[in-house]
Order: C-alpha cells, then structure tokens, then sequence
C-alpha cells in the first residue's frame, strides 16, 4: 500500500482527486472524512491557498451586532461574522458591543500602514556594514524602482536600517493595497536584494530574512515600529450607563485595570488587555486572513481613565494588525460572503476592516473586563459555554 | 426596521433560525450568507460552541504527510490535517515532512503539561501580602480540595506565588486531562478564591485574572513556566540527505539560523524559529482549538548544531502548547474527523495531539529555513502561491 | 620599553608597587596619576579585591535625610550616604526624603532572598533531559549535601528546573547570609555538578553559566523569579502634604503615572518606575557593592493610586536588587564608614541594606515624578546641575 | 538635636562645611566619617556634581593592559583603569585583553551617536495625535532652531514618533557633541515643548517624560534605536592562540556560547554576551560617568564563529553605551587622570572611549566564556577572589 498522497497532474483541484485523498487516508487511518469532503465551495477555488486539498474544516459563526464605528473607513452599524467554537465568546463581545454602540460607538483610527521583509546582510566587519548603510540611503531611489517594478500594488516606502555586529538589518516598509502583503514584500524585497548584490561588492553574503520581519511572531520591534495595520479604538462609556449595564463603576473598572495592566507589566506580555487575540482569530476565520498572524496580531496596548465628568475612556491600540480585503484567503466563498456582510470585499477596504477589528476587540475588552470585575466571569461561562 | 439579532427563545439551534438570522443580516447589509449557510453540520451540535449561529466558515484543508514521529504517545507516521488559506503552506510543510521522516523521524517529549488561573490578592501592603503566602502554602491541601471539588477531572497540582507591592499574585497550576482546561481552571479557582475570601479576613480583595495567567498572550512567564503543554520536537538529518533534499549543506544552514537567532534576539521575538504559528494555526483550525491561543502557541525556541559526524540536529521547543482532544471546538464534525485522522479523538490524546503539533512545527521550520538559506523560497511561492 | 605592567612576587599590595605602576603607565602614557595615588585606603586592605592596583577613584558623597523607614530590618531615621558625580541627584532624592518621611515614613518589606548559579546540562536528547530532572528531584538531599559543604554560609535552598530542548537549566537558589553570594554559589554549584557528573553517566555536558542566572543582565527571569532580595517600599503621602510640598495633586500624579506605566510597557522598558538606577548606583558605590549589578537591580515595579481619602499610596517593588554588608568591597575603608553610617556594618544588616535602598528608591521616584507632572524638573537642574 | 543637615548659605562647598556634615552625622549615628573625609580633591571642584558634600568614596583602580584597539578614533595599545571591588575582575579582563592583543587587536566602530528626551503628548483622541505627527514633521525646522538655541552644542537631529492610544510619543534625537547629554536635551526638549504648546491649540497636555527614553533603564527601544552609542567590537583570534592561551578550542566556545546564546533567549535577558556590564561599571567610575547609566549600558548583542580557517571570530555590539568625556563626573580630579591615561580628556573624545569601552568589554566577555567552557572559573575565583 503506497503512502503517497494522490495527486493528479492534470488538475489538482477537482472533487475526484479530492475524494481520492479523502478515500486514501482513510484506507491509511480508517477515519472518516465525510463531513470533511461534504463542503459547500468548488476545489478550483482554492487552488492557490492550498495543496493536497482533500475538503474544507467547518468552523462556526455566530453574528454579533449592531456594532457602531466611528472611523475613517468604516462608518455606521456593522454586523460582525465570529468563526470560533469556544462558548460564551460571541455572547460576550456582543454584551460590549451593545454597550459601546449605545455609548455612541467607537472611534477607529489607523495611523500606520506597512509591510516588511528585513534582510539581512552580511560584511566582513561592523565597518563595512556601516558603510553599507549609507550607500543604501543614497541609492534608495534606485532600491525603489528594482522592488516596486515586480509588482503593481507594492511600493517600497523606505529603508530602515538597524546595525549589529558585522551586520546591517534593512527593514523595508512597503505600502501593499489592500492585500496582507507578505508575499508581495518578499518579492520587492528578493529583487531589490539581488540588485543590491550585483551592484555592491562589498557586500559577503544576504539572507532576504533573519527573524528581523518579524512574521508569525510578536517581537518588540513589531510593537514599536509597525507590522501591517496600526490602528486604535476609543469609546467613553457614559457612567450612568457602565453601571447599569456592566453592574461596575468606572472607579471599579480603574482598579481592575491597575491590577491587570501591573500584571502584564510584571509577566512580560504582549498585551495589557483582556483578550483581542479572540476577536481577532474569530474575524481572522470567518474573513480569511492568515491566522498565523494571531501571533503579531495579539499584541495591544490598553488605556483607561475616568474622565472629569466621571465617564469611563477606554483605548486600544492595536500596533500589527494584519488584515487583508484582497489576497490569500480572502477570495474564497464564505470568506468573501462575510467581507461581505462588513461592507469590506475587495479592494480599497482593508483599512476599514482594520477599524472594524479594532473596534470589535474594544467592545470584548470592555465586556470581560467588566465581568471580572463584577465577578460575573465564571458565571458566564457556565450559563454558556460547555465548562470544559 | 429591527436592528436586533433575532433569537428563538425555545431552541436556538436549529437550521431555521440559523436562516433567520442570514436573512436578517441579508435584510441589513445587501450580503448574501448562501455558501455559509450551506453547512454540513447540525446546529444543535454547535451548542456550547457558539452563541447566534448562522452557519460555518469553510477552511480549505489540505493532507500532508506520512510524518513519522517518535513519540511517547505519537508513534508512527501520520496524515496530518492542515486547514489553511495560505498558498505554499502545505507545499512548504510536506517538504519537511519528508524529510524528517526519510530521517527516521522525529521525537517528540512532553516535558510539562499544566494550564493556569492567576487570580491577583490585594492588601494593605506588602508585608500582609507575604503573609497571606505563607498561609496559603500551610493551607494548601484544603484550597485544593475546595478546587478539585468543581469538576471531575481539573486537579489543582501546586500554586505558584509572585509578590509584588502589596499583591500576591498567585498562579494556579493545574492538570486538566485532555481538556485545554480555561473554563475548568478558571471554575476552580473562583472556588477557591471565594473559599480564600471567607477564610483569610485580611484580604482586601481580589480578582480572579490580572493578566498574569496569560490567556490569549504571549508572555515571558509562559515562556519560563509553561501554559498548556511543554513539547519538544527533534530531529537529527543525515548530511548527504540534507544536501540532497534541500541543496543546503549542514554548515550552510547552521550559518542562517546563527543569523535568524540573532535578530529574533535583537527584535525581542517571542520565537527564535522560522513559523512554528503557522504550523500550530493550520492544525488549531483543523482539530477544533482555540486560534486566540496561537498568541501564546506561537512561542517557540529552536537550537541546531552540526554533529560531530557533520549531520544537522535541530529541535524546537513550543514552552506554551496549548491543544486538547476534549471539550470545546473539538467536538465538531469536521474537528473530530481531522482528530481521528490522527488517532486523536476523545480522551488520552491530548499529549499525542502536541507531540504531532511539534513535529509538524519542526518540518515546516526545517523547510522554511532551508528555502531562505537555499534561496528558494520566493520561487516557491511563484510556484505554489497567489503572490499577493 | 616594556609594555608589561610592573608586579611584585612577594607582595602585590604595597603603596610602592602602587606608585611603581603609576610611574609606569604615566611614563607609557604621559598622564600623571597624582590625585589617584593620593588614596586614604592600605593598599594591602584591597587584596581580594582588585589586581593590578594603582590607587583610588574619588567619587564624590552627598549626604541626604534623615529619612524614615518602617523597616522590619531598618527601622527609624537615617542618614543616607550618595555617591555620585551627577549634580541635583542628592537634592531631589533629599526633597523626596522629607516628604516621605512627614508622610511618617517608608514602610519596606523584603519577601524574597535566595542567589542563583544556573548550569545547564546537556543530553543526548529532550527525553533524557526530563529523566534527569526527575533524578535531580530524587537526590536533591546529596546534592544540597555537597552543595553546603563548599562554605559555612550558603545554603541550597532549592533547585529550580527549565527544560528546553535537550537541555535541562537548572536554577540553584542559594541563601547567602548577608554576603551578595555570586562566588559563593559558583563554588556551591561547581561543586553540586562535578559530584551529578559523577554520579549521573547519561550526562554529556554541563556548564556552569550559560546566561540563566542571569548575572549582571536584566532579564525577566530575575524580575519573576528574585535574584539577590525581593524588597518592596510604600508610602502614603496626605494629599495636602503633597500639594504644599511638590505642587501637584494625587490625580495630577496618577495622571503622569498612568502615562510612564504605558509607555514603559510599550518600549519594553526593565522598570516603570522613574529613576530606580540612580538610587541603586550612588548608595551602591558608597557602600562597597557590584557595580556591574546596577543591570539587575534597576529593575522595577511601581504602583500607584489614589486613596479613599484622597491621599496618594506609592509603592515600588525591585525584585533583583542585590546587596551586601559583607564581603565583596564592603570591608573598604570608606565603604565601612558608610555603612557605619546606616548601621548596616557586616553580618545581620543585609536585609536592612536592602531595606534602606528601597526607601531611598521610593523616595527618589516620588520626587521625580512629582517634578515632571510639576514641570520644575529642568528648572531644579538648571538650578543644582551643570547642564550639560 | 537637630535633624537638618548643616547648609553654608555663602559656599556650600568648603572643606568645613564639609567637616560640619561629617560631625553632625557622627553624632546621630555614632559613625567615624574618616577615611570619608581624607578626599584629595577640593570641595569646590564638586559644585555642580554633588549635593552635601561630606567626602568622598575611595574605590580601588587597578590596571589593565596594553589593550589594542584598531578603532576610527582609538588607536593603539592603551592602558586601562578600572574601579571595582570584585576580585578576579580586573585579572580576567587582562587575561582576556592580553589574548585579543597579540591577535592583533580589536576592531571597533561606532555606528550610531544619539541622545533623547521623549515627551508624551495627550489629545482628544487618536486621530487628533496622528494630526500632530504631521504637523510636527511639517514644523521640524521650527521645533530645531527653538531647541538647538538653548545650547551651543546639543542639534536636534530628528524626532521618531511613536502613536499609541490618544498619544503621540515623540522621540528627540539629539548629537551632544561630547557630553552625555541627558540635562542638555530635557532643556532644549523642554523649550521645544513649550514653543509646540504656544502653536498647536490642540494639545491637551504633554509630560517632558513617560518612560519613553528610557533614561537609566533597559528597554526594548533603546537597543533598537540606541540610546548614547552604539559601538561595536570585533576581533578574530588565531586557532593555535586561542587553544594556547584559554585552554579551548574554537568549537568548544562555539558550542558554549550556542548555550549562553539560548539561555540569554529564554529567560529574557539584556545581554547575550557574558559580563558587559562589568566592563561598563568599572571604566564608568573611574571615568566620572553616571553609573545609573549601566542600566542601559549593560545590554548587548554577542556573535561569534568559527571562520573557514577555523580561527575564532567574536563580535560585540552594545547599542546603549551612554559615555561622555566632558561634562558630568568627568571634570573631577582622578576621573580627569583616568581620561587622561586613555587620552580621552576632554572634547572630541567619546567616541574613542566608547571605542575603547567595546573593546574592553569584548577582552572580557572573551576571557569569562573562555574560563566557563575551560572549567577554570571558580578556581580563578578561588585564587584572586575572597570567594564571599
């Protein structure tokens, strides 16, 4: 009995050598892959986003909402599609949500749009490296023109350079439309980079990415300096309102947030927060993004305060949020029904749907932090979720 | 026009007020949810999983494999389920996969397996507060039996204190069987916190998280005491076989990943590896966990060396697994046949699920690193991907 | 003309072997080392301490109090000695010494005390590295045996095990009365693992250090786990006190604190205190302790808020702060006097040391911050400093 | 008795005054000032650097040397002071400079030479501060002539904004010419802050300082973006030396330092290198610079390999050195003979003792880990040390 997954060398996306797989692996394993193979989109569609397709996993989505924004791109009540099999969690966003769009909703704004890839290149000492550095600055404009000639939507921003040992690390920051962008950049950065070896002797050797991106991965650098979207939300929840649908006051909400935010400072997380992986992953499935990007997609920065008035600001800022409208998983069926349902298909929207998910992981901050806070977490959940 | 959600206060799943709801959002937005109401799942199985349904997100899953892995509780070769919309992905992994197993595998060790609630204990100050540790560790077996009494299989194993100011944080550390264990921890340990409460009168107060656990976050503090699963990942690669398959000698690879483990030193990575999340993502969507968990699953610490007969060892640690075969999302159709493909399914698998998530982890960054180092990869996203 | 500086068979520690290295080097260099060879000190008391000896730094000593502290070790009014060569720093840690000390004074704790050596051991694999932790767990009565027999102080207290990899690191936690202990665990722990060599045969490889201790390094290792005393100070200031005295209220400085608690959380910073590392520093040089130990010890956690009545709780934990009264430089001519000076004199006042540093500390931030939120804080520099 | 240290409202800085304080001390805590009060420096020479002057301490120097530099600004074998109280110190530095001195030298380059002040500035929300970004680029010419005219040698180079939450942080950039800098650029960054809070209406509020610099702390941004210098050190040791000299071979420290280079990622440390911050304090005391500085001083990046001859390279880069030849402690007597003895008295110096630093610090880093991987590390400590 072979082990080698079939393959077809005609046409690697049809239902037959889909079935094919299914039918081989369960020769291999003897489990079923029934519900797998009963999928609802045609294989031709994914090719491109996957190999060896044998079906499709079916995730849940549950619709939260109205979720009012107050953003630049995306304006008015949204309904939001969540992938997510953990209870309690769509209940949960929409009891912040309900509360945020009664307070007049969100606030969204994105401040910073960048791609990179960061190579990394090699010399025989620090000052060669160096040296380097400032050839690169004055022949960017030629750096440019070999990167933004491999595609029609990446441009290459700039070049920010971080020296090290005999090394110099270019970070380069690209503007990629409305796709994510990541294999765009590499391309750009891979043209740029064989330019730059024809043209620069000096130069030992290049690797086109030494964990300096930083993909898949929270890193500092990402915190500080950008990886896709940086984008913040804000809501000032009236007082008299957080008490009577939250059952917590803005003084008690302070408090809490001391302690968690201390806390986070003390463990070394990558957010102070409460929880904007779940919003993001939910969001990520249900409209296609890459959800490996949870990683650097995790990572926020929380700001509280009671207002003189006495009303509670709430602020997040999401500093790598990487979202797509065009691209990678967004082009397929249920993907696209949802960007969809957000107003957010194809391209032009991918900032909007950055304001959407900043917004979206406000409202569940809110909401889970004020249930700890009310002591009505556990609870929750076992009105819920399945307590497992 | 009714901006509310509509619910069906008798039974909540069920296909008709799934559709309701799609034809409400319909009704809202202009968006059609034809290809998501399309689903091959029962809505009722969804209960616990989801709160207003309105159909599923379809993941394109692609099989790769036979990855052999040495485990104590994987052992043999495996077809592994990846649920991705990312072009290469699977491509990149099954070149790993490959090789590993042409190497005779990989082994895999679980070296810890504990998941957490931190609740954070306020007093008058630090000195009460050091007290307040002393009494908990005098009276620990009665917080444990306070704890364990909530649930049949979440064992409180040891609380781990942290003082600070006037806080103890504490961290409780339990096993949770095959569960990823969130709720069952965080059931226990309000039980235990409120059992504190009515026995320790100088305590101020308390919160059952403040952030210090740290679910849905990277953290250091996962990084040094696990959260979830500790799972290591090996491999030893014969030279020739190397040079072979991925046109890298041992000593050619050994210089990249000098580079890569310095920059993601640099850039404050919560990984020294290549794209350990997209392993755990891809498997996370396929097997029913939960995807905000790849903030902390991303973490990830690699080491290689040549070996004194010039082979290529690498390994790869995941400090922050966090998986289960029980409970949750993995319940669902689609998740239980990606578990029983991998023998998986129900209880007693949770530490076979790691050990395949970090051999598969380790492939995929065997590959990826040998691209880059071979100068091959964005040729393979030409060739495999949408190059968006 | 020799290049090689001038030493003495017989005897190192003479002021003419001192005097013969000076004319050496000034003859090499040209530069008169007059004033440095006017110290106060018996060449022959640094023997132990420094090699190559040519005479003195003169660094000037502000004194600054009386400041009171609630210590469980320090306990009343003291006299503060600062060395240090950086203008206003004695004047603001002074201002914040009076108000603290009106406010009825500092009340510190310390609630940790245990010094590391971390070896690192090397298997052949992760399996077998999990094996030996269990071994080390089972025999930790021998190794603490020979652990304890290297010295008449230091005691293993526990031992605390990482796995990574095919690594086990394994973290000695040692009390070293009141000496800081760096050399006496060293010698502990070399001694513990020759005698695992010998007695565990599937060890391949250890180090004695392989940066887990992580000596003379911030890390958050330290900051979660202590190095040197855990110690933390608190104060309470009335709110009007605080007005009269520094000008601003309690919610003018938790406005400013909630800002530097933010943005050291965003840059990552080792303390979100203001200036721990200026405290540490001066009363370090003073008192005969490791300078190189300023990278952990400045590492801090600051917390704030305004009380029930109005009034302004301050507190600030520094978990690595490493200190002695014995050993080290703390048996030098000044650096005994200055520790006469706070009654820290040899054994029984390490903990007091560390008492007073935290006071001083917490002293020093409330000044700082007080003046920043004041906006005087060019204004005191231009006043004291030479502003450059 | 009075509590209140004696003031002299005419001259502060006299050798009685002096005396008074010494008295007075004596007599509320019974301690001899002595050794405190036979300084060899003038009273006078210390306005400016210190407040209550009472004396001084004495720290032991020992020197090392000759240490070979091939630097852009040191050149040649220099001899260097060291303050310390640590034995053992200085005699591994030398063992280490001695080493990197017949292999020809250590090549040094300073790369980047910048000082900060990071005010924070609050507005109404987020977008109101993404609008001040843009203005403050666009006013750039502006902001810098009001800061450059408070001082004839601090220029503004640049301002790196930082958005997050309802905040603009922005980073001030400045060259210093040869003084630290930290007073020079809170008064120019203060003149520049009042000057944007006269023009731009908006603004709510700003604090010259929110933990942003990060002054006397490690952070993440400073070893991104440097904070003082970044300086790095270089130097290829021969084979036959290496074993010669230190006992070990090059791939015996390769092995050791892929070790220290892991255990430095896991737990988070400051520095993947063995003991910069040693090398930093010592020089930093003898030279007259702020010792609260080795906070951030102490972080470093290490990378070694073992070249195709099978020499040994090693590289360091410390990204935060924070050194000044004029200004500060610098102009005091022995500090000013410790310049001297490097020839860096004085302006149009720091980058060469940054240059001399690095290599100092590398010698050393080199010495440790070669004694680590030879064993010899407590016995070295056991024969110059106390062993406390």
């Amino acid at each position: 009995m072979s082990t080698k997954i079939p393959r077809d060398a005609q046409n690697d996306y049809t239902p037959e050598i889909a079935a094919a797989r299914r039918g081989f692996v369960a020769q291999h394993t003897g489990a079923s892959l029934e519900t797998v193979g009963n999928y609802a989109i045609a294989p031709a569609a994914c090719a491109g986003n996957i190999e060896n397709f044998i079906g499709c996993a079916q995730v849940p989505i549950g619709i939260a909402g109205p979720l009012r924004v107050n953003g630049e791109y995306a304006q008015g009540d949204f309904y939001v599609p969540l992938a997510t099999t953990e209870g309690t969690l769509v209940a949960s966003y929409n009891r912040g949500i309900k509360l945020v769009s009664e307070a007049g909703g969100v606030l969204t704004t994105v401040s910073e749009d960048i791609m990179q890839r960061s190579p990394s290149f090699i010399f025989d000492n620090a000052r060669e490296a160096r040296a380097f550095r400032e050839w690169v600055a004055e022949h960017f404009a030629e750096i440019k023109a070999v990167a933004d000639a491999t595609s029609s939507v990446g441009r290459l921003r700039d070049i920010d350079p971080y020296a090290s040992n005999k090394f110099m690390f270019l970070r380069f920051n690209y503007t990629t439309g409305d796709a994510a962008g990541q294999n765009m950049v590499s391309k750009a950065t891979h043209a740029a980079c064989e330019w730059i070896r024809a043209n620069y002797p000096k130069l030992r050797h290049y690797y086109l990415e030494s964990n300096f991106s930083t993909d898949k991965k929270h890193s500092a650098i990402n915190v500080l300096r950008t990886r896709g979207k940086r984008v913040t939300a804000e809501c000032t929840i009236p007082r008299d309102l957080l008490i009577q649908r939250m059952r917590v006051s803005p003084e008690q909400l302070r408090h809490a947030r001391a302690m968690s935010m201390t806390g986070a400072f003390i463990v070394g997380a990558n957010s102070n927060g409460s929880h904007v992986a779940n919003a993001v992953a939910a969001l990520f499935i249900a409209t296609g993004q890459d959800l490996g990007n949870v990683a650097e997609s995790s990572a926020a920065t929380s700001f509280i305060e009671v207002t003189d008035s006495g009303d509670f600001y709430i602020s997040l800022t999401i500093p790598a949020l990487i979202v797509a409208t065009y691209g990678g998983g967004t082009g397929l069926p249920t993907q696209q029904e949802c960007l969809a349902l957000l107003g957010c298909q194809g391209k032009g929207n991918a900032k909007k749907l950055a304001e959407i998910t900043a917004a979206l992981a406000l409202a569940g901050d809110l909401s889970l932090a004020s249930a700890i806070t009310a002591e009505e977490w556990v609870t929750a959940h076992e009105k819920y979720g399945r307590n497992r």
